[in-house]
């Protein structure tokens, strides 16, 4: 029997690749969706005339109330309190990054999860795609030695469509940069101090064809202090209009390992043995991964009863460690960090599980 | 009539590029080797030998009284007070980096090099190649804009040669990260304000067969704030064994500019803007260039009377930044800064002569 | 009124990308599909099923009877007499590469379309990416000055699902060279002479799990002569394992042009000229363009009226090439060639309307 | 003691490179010159000043008298009976490319060598390079199994210097594409047929400022065929202004290996195999690595007894390549080949004097 999923928020991020993933799912006859709510009505009324399903919901509540699996792709502040209530109300639910915006709230939803029975999956999803874990398996089997310092970036010109991203809540770091920071933190482990320079380096932006000031940070550069003075810098920003340069890069005792593209859409990865005197370059081995994919591990992981490779105290410390660079950008004091978040841990059938969706999709790709 | 060089300091520096560059001022009559001087008495003696001079002289004073241009290329600790002795005699001055250990040293170099006849060159002299030259050029002719946010990296396994690298005075922020904070600077401006996270990262090395304690940093990473929240940082350490990246990048409002190799050994460059929709990738103009370069600047300016481009405040803002990024690293607080310099002055007959002489060297290599 | 498709073939061309192509056109409501056929009865009843139309047609006449537009998707030998019936019922054709397997049955081809209402579309349809458009145009435009000499290339390991691409009629000539043959006289203009090596250099395969002998030519260069002493290379094969290099370089007297990745799936292009002293590096601008886009500009002509920009006297060409080449491959001596056809016009609305479609595709592809 | 070398030909091949590498071997004391001759008196004196020797020499007869080595390096017709004459007299002889312009004339050279006291090195000494030895190694060791398919190219737009290039004798072919044809040739061995089209696509050129006519090749594909349909192209010309792809690429049954930079001056080389799912990108070993390594090549196999690495047959064999080749461009008609010659042999005690060389011209390099 197929799990119901319950949407809450329509707007870009799910009328994006969640609904394309959610179509693949569909097909494969392992979810439907079976309550969505938007507090707008037109998103709402479209995405429930798409879904074929009631479009009259009367709020978030009523999702919940309907689904095994909660979607939250409402706007930032929302995301701890929807979150919350769904787990407390014993739901799986995938949350859109942030999980919440304050420490606390994130907290509470680490201890629901863990004592309830529902699964909790936190964007981002970058450290699903086989790119990024050939890169972990390669780093964690010490195919470069210790590491030692690092360096990521993810930018662009940064959106047109919509001004929250300028707004209070919003800003490159928490857009963008929390891509960078989670993967860091997957290779290095927990960074233990942080010290950042953030700002507005660009005060007036067109928004849909209006002027708007702009609030929240679009330029950002993010020191994380691994321990054993091992570092390592994320470079981010609505600032940077094209770049030809890895995404990550690792830098250990014995070589060096880069993934190339972006983290959320890998273009391949490299790596440098001393060992070997000569880069290996390894192709995009899944060009059509998508970043929503977490969704599908979470399907997979309640289906099966596997625990999930992502784990909410990551997702958590990534949350720390960017509520503590915007204060260092502040005040230009470096800040502790105090939580800490398991190594992530591929299990080999889930593994195998993903080769055989691969497998799959090429043919799909090639043949409908 | 040819210029008199003066060699403090006859060591890997000196036996190295510069050696060579002088071989190159020599053959075309341009200078002589007048006296040189090394408290090592075997490269003391072999320095003479190689010029065919006196072998005996006794200390710096004898090369300063000797010499039209003293080159100075001791250990660190005593550039400044060298230095400062060579222009209180009115003499031409190259100094290798770090001009001075103290910024009150350093000073003073500034104020004689001021007063006095004599002209103050200062390492590195990155600013001179033409591939530098060609991203300056582009910057300040707008092409990307307004410069936004910057990423600059220089590094490798670290010297095995020679223990001062890592004792006191050494460290991969002065001995590697200057060419980034030089070649930034020279692009951005002044910098207003750094942090840092500098630290030991490989506590133990073998050099010259021998384990050796590092005592000086070995894994630094710098953040430069330029005013207006326009950012960059410097990647910098003895912890690279290899990389695959951009020397400079600087990404402005309309594009970016990416400086290939190192930027002491450029490999050309590549420029996107936004109105193109394309990279330019600019191969290596000059593959032979040398980062000795500034001494054949600093003949050519005593030749012709001309003013030289680098400027010694530059070198001075750049140990500012360097010495307080060593501070913020230890406490963990950002640093202001206060001194500035003036923008590189690229003079037309400078540049029309260097190619020429580029045109030259090809020949050189050629030919002969 | 959306046009009535008729498919003949219901293999793996029909079941990839075409079916992809057909299902985006009737998505969009500008087709429908009326009929199929396949002589396999599990293949045809799959199509037929899939469209929920009759699946016990008869054969080929019945789909010509019932369809606008008959897509030629079988094996090659019919793909003549297929094409001509269709032609001659008046229907508008699109015929898989080769358009026919004799010069004969080609000629009778491009006259019926010359004298018939049926539009005639024949694969490849490569000119029509944006990407060869680009080449296309900055070739048109003098960018490089005149075309002087170039090279292609096209191969891999080969088809491991079906031995008729190593028996009589299949061979990497007919199947991937014919892609460089197409877009290099699309740059150059008609060749007027050839001669090539072809032969088999894998004597042994196996397919399906099975080894099987190889009759046609799996390994193959043909040279190109287009007159003035301007020539080109093709080099094609199923004996390449991966490659590293661009899909098609062009060089003239001012600069060189070269497309990225494959022609059939272009990953951008360069350009150099002498005046730039630099290398533009085009990113794909339509990194989704399917081969099959054919079939949406025969619709498109087919609705308006206008012309296709593909001419059927350019695939008649490219097949007199290849058996040319062929033959030369047999015994060594050069071939004439007589044939001839006209530059590719891309006319501004269609190019207009394309890019309209892209900016649409950038958004399914978001947003569904 | 060391070896006395004699020059025939003063002109630009000799003041090139070969100074460069005569003035290493002397530094080293490892030889001298003991006579030189050009017809060209200003170039002749020009010469023996350099080298403080006898200016007024008589003809070629004198430095064969005079010398242990001769160094053939005038203007190709000559090659032939300056080499014999040498050989005869029992010197060792390095002959500059082509060894001879007739089949007949290099048949006696071979003979004269084999029977003969002195050892005869033949240009282009590509083979000697680590980087292409490197490919050489990767091959023979059946990285990328059994080589089918080959690409290779080298040109540009010509020189400017001299219109011997264009006339009677000269040409790209014989001028460029002799380097890709013997390190073709030293990867799949000899080959058994050729067919090409060769001619001039710039009908006049200026050169030294004055406008000529060109009679000789400016532009050429040469097809290889190595037997068991196993084929290669050399691409070739003075009509190629700019290149971004491999210089050599091969392609085997396990997968592709591929030369960067030109056959003469490498920038490293790349490795993919099937088995690895990775190219293996090697960086440039030997930067400096001088096409004139022939020499100290010559001078080590005459120092220590050892035989020549390259042989007199491959240059031979290269010959007759390019011979057939003009022949099958004129009439269009493939040429079978007769020739053979070993496969080379790079000896270890060879090897790892190289490697010692390599690590002493790096210190060079950085100290002189």
């Amino acid at each position: 029997m197929s799990l119901g999923l319950g949407v809450i928020g329509c707007g870009s991020v799910f009328a994006g690749p969640y609904r394309a993933m959610i179509g693949r799912l569909r097909a494969a006859g392992r979810v439907h969706v079976s309550a969505v709510y938007d507090v707008d009505r037109v998103k709402r009324h479209g995405a429930a005339a798409h879904f074929d399903i009631d479009r009259d919901l009367r709020g978030p509540e009523d999702v919940i109330a309907a689904a095994d699996v909660v979607l939250v792709l409402t706007s930032m502040n929302e995301h701890g309190p929807l979150a919350r209530a769904a787990l407390e109300a014993g739901r799986h639910v995938l949350v859109e990054k942030p999980m919440a915006t304050s420490l606390l709230d994130a907290a509470e939803l680490l201890e629901l999860a863990d004592a309830g029975p529902g699964l909790l999956v936190c964007a981002p999803h970058t450290l699903l795609s086989p790119t990024f874990r050939a890169v972990h398996a390669a780093v964690r089997a010490g195919e470069v030695g210790d590491l030692l310092t690092a360096r990521a970036r993810y930018g662009w010109s940064g959106p047109w469509w919509n001004d929250w991203f300028y707004g209070p809540g919003g800003g490159s770091l928490f857009d963008l940069g929390v891509y960078n920071v989670t993967s860091l933190c997957a290779l290095f482990g927990p960074a233990q101090r942080v010290t950042a320079m953030v700002g507005v380096a660009i005060p007036e932006r067109e928004v849909n064809g209006r002027l708007i000031g702009v609030e929240a940070d679009d330029n950002a550069h993010v020191l994380l202090d691994f321990g054993e003075a091992r570092f390592a810098v994320v470079t981010t920003g609505f600032t940077m209009q094209r770049y030809r340069s890895p995404a990550i890069e690792v830098y250990g005792s014995e070589g060096t390992a880069q993934l190339l593209g972006d983290d959320w859409a890998p273009e391949g990865w490299e790596l440098w043995r001393n060992a070997d005197g000569a880069w290996r370059v390894f192709p995009e081995s899944d060009p059509h991964w998508q970043w929503t994919e977490g969704l599908r591990h979470l399907v997979e992981c309640v289906e099966t009863g596997r625990p999930t490779v992502t784990r909410p105290e990551h997702a958590y410390h990534a949350l720390e460690v960017m509520l503590a660079a915007q204060a260092a950008g502040r005040d230009g004091v470096a800040r502790g960090l105090d939580s800490d978040f398991p190594d992530p841990v591929y299990d080999s059938e889930w593994v195998d599980l993903d080769a055989e969706r691969r497998a799959h999709d090429r043919r799909s790709h090639d043949g409908l």
